[in-house]
């Protein structure tokens, strides 16, 4: 059912979207201030369901693209994404109708709503991804064939470049070189879709989800409950870990938020180490030498007391988390899916484990009925060992 | 006058053109091939003079982009530059009517002709610079105010890229890290112009004068003349330097060919040493020390005996050459024009120097009367003193 989506409602939409952007996706705060000015400018922002979307309907994505680390130091300010999406049209030669949100993450799920506001286009409730990702060329779309150009890509200065390239791989690589050059992030508008290739392709509910996450958190600090624990259990998923953060090694290069952060366990962890690895998104979590989750299941880090979900660039010496893994939407773990982001595109040797089976209904839901949530290891690959990032 | 050129023709074009090419502007030979394969598979290309371009034209350069270095390796194919030039008509909705030269030199004078005949297009008989340079932002259209975009790049694989920039700076930077990413070369159709503009701002005559350079080298070989004496005639310029090249130094980075040649004197010069610096084109003649000649001014390198245009890619231990100098077109040596290609901004600490006044008809031609285009230096620039490439 459509609803409107008010400045009040973003908190909660940033702070779940940051849960499934694990650990990448952009900031949340900058992402939620946008959306807010936004729309208190100009309204609120209708959101559709998937199964709302006629087939008439033309949709593209509306986010950024970029180093998280320089995302937060370089702030969007989103006349680039109305550009980009705006390009993304003329080149068409017809009007999108719907924005769409291309991945789960703090700010490429409010980014949405800043176009959506301006351009008073209807948003749509889904996403491409279930989570976030580094690449372009990683989306359940492009599993089924869409191609991710034409694509545009803005920044602030109001340069504007289209681009058409002959795969996915190739949009991905140009598009990185353009966004380095454009200051390591950009405005970006791609995936152009019509109604029913939106309905079959994208993960539906995503921002719902979003909000649901960020209420839950909400409500459970305020009642003095377990928040991680109420969001481990809404997304059917285990904890990993729970600890200090004792070394974090990040760098910026080829585009990219790059690094580790190791933590020391406390709990029934003590005696224990996580390390966990990302480019952009958190890629494997690798426990006393054994890799306990990996891409493309969700690897999630959550401040221990409050459930404040960490991007990488918020990792820090010090902090108190709690690592939890939860499902993917399960079209990622066919073989294209895995071959699009499975851990050996990624420069591991080893295959995916997967973390549980998927939930019933494929996507994030309740865990499955008789499985408990509870702590504990989920994956064992005993002789799977991790290796430094590529 | 509108004239037909053949595939014939091209031999004297291009081998004229890698004169003014000043060693860059793309291989001459590979060049040459694509443009005599598409006349002969589509007929003559019609060159028609600037005076004849009606003020209702519109017309874009067709050419190449990046090292030439690369160029010679990873060969241009000629169905990439009919892609970019196809893709800007699309993007400005109308189509061009002209072709347009965008620098003298070796493929890209021979480049347009593949277009104009692809397409059955006139070419028109002139070219933005009277010479070649690096960068996009160098073109005395960009003196006169015209922007390089709506620009359009394409490679092999056919990729394609329409870029619109707030700046030429800001075409240059995200032109280039796009053309780096296609593989270091790429084709580029870019400038842009109505009729009235393109008679306003283009060198006048820069096609004919390659075949008429052409020609003149072609003829004095048979007649066992001085060729390189009748090419420093025909361009008003002088003789700097006479030798065997004794050192080579090149690398390609940031997109570019940059390195020097080293030449041990002969003759006049015997006992002396020039280096010639360049980046993509030469930029610096530096004779024992003394700078003898800068951009904008042609640095022209040709082997001894034949005149030979020699390409910096193809300098090489023992190459028997001569360096002549010649005066640019006089717009490069307005304020806007020096800003653009003087030797500052190419990182020397020096001004620069005019070889010698421009002709009289400000473009290349025959020597001013009374001036003998003998041997000697025409620059002395005592004090001012070369320093390494940056």
């Amino acid at each position: 059912m459509a609803r409107l989506i008010q400045a009040a409602d973003l908190e909660d939409i940033a702070r779940g979207a940051a849960v499934l952007g694990t650990g990448g996706g952009g900031d949340p705060y900058i992402g939620r201030l946008l959306a807010q000015q936004a729309i208190r400018e100009h309204g609120p922002v209708t959101l559709v369901s998937l199964d709302e979307v006629p087939d008439e309907a033309l949709g593209a994505d509306a986010g950024g693209m970029g180093a998280p680390t320089v995302g937060v130091e370089k702030l969007a300010g989103g006349t680039e994404h109305v550009l980009a999406f705006q390009a993304l049209e003329t080149q068409l030669g017809r009007p999108l109708t719907h924005v769409v949100c291309g991945e789960a993450g703090g700010s490429n799920s409010t980014l949405p709503f800043v176009v959506a506001a301006r351009l008073g286009r209807p948003l749509v409730d889904g996403d491409a991804m279930g989570r976030a990702f580094p690449e372009l060329q990683m989306s359940i779309p492009a599993i089924y064939g869409v191609a991710a150009t034409p694509l545009a890509l803005a920044d602030q200065q109001g340069n504007v470049v289209l681009l058409t390239a002959v795969d996915n791989r190739w949009t991905e690589r140009i598009a990185r070189a353009i966004t380095i050059e454009m200051g390591c992030t950009a405005a970006l508008s791609s995936y152009v879709m019509e109604g029913a290739t939106l309905r079959r392709t994208l993960v539906p509910g995503t921002l719902s989800l979003c909000q649901e996450l960020g209420q839950l958190i909400r409500a459970a600090r305020a009642r003095h409950q377990d928040a991680v624990e109420r969001v481990t259990e809404r997304l059917g998923g285990r904890r990993l870990f729970q600890g200090r953060v004792t070394d974090v090694g990040r760098r910026t290069e080829t585009g990219f938020a790059r690094g580790h952060a190791t933590i020391a366990g406390v709990e029934d962890w003590r005696g224990q180490e996580c390390r966990v690895e990302f480019q952009n998104e958190h890629l494997v979590a690798v426990r006393d030498g054994t890799v306990v989750a990996s891409v493309p299941d969700l690897i999630i880090v959550l401040s221990s007391d409050t459930a404040e979900p960490v991007t990488t660039e918020q990792l820090r010496y010090g902090l108190r988390v709690v690592v939890i893994a939860a499902p993917c939407d399960e079209r990622w773990r066919s073989p294209a899916g895995l071959a699009l982001v499975g851990p050996r595109y990624f420069g591991y040797d080893f295959d995916h484990v997967p973390m549980a089976p998927p939930a019933a209904d494929g996507r994030h839901g309740d865990s499955p009925a008789g499985r408990s949530p509870g702590r504990g290891p989920c994956v064992s690959a005993p002789g799977r060992r991790g290796r430094p990032s590529p």
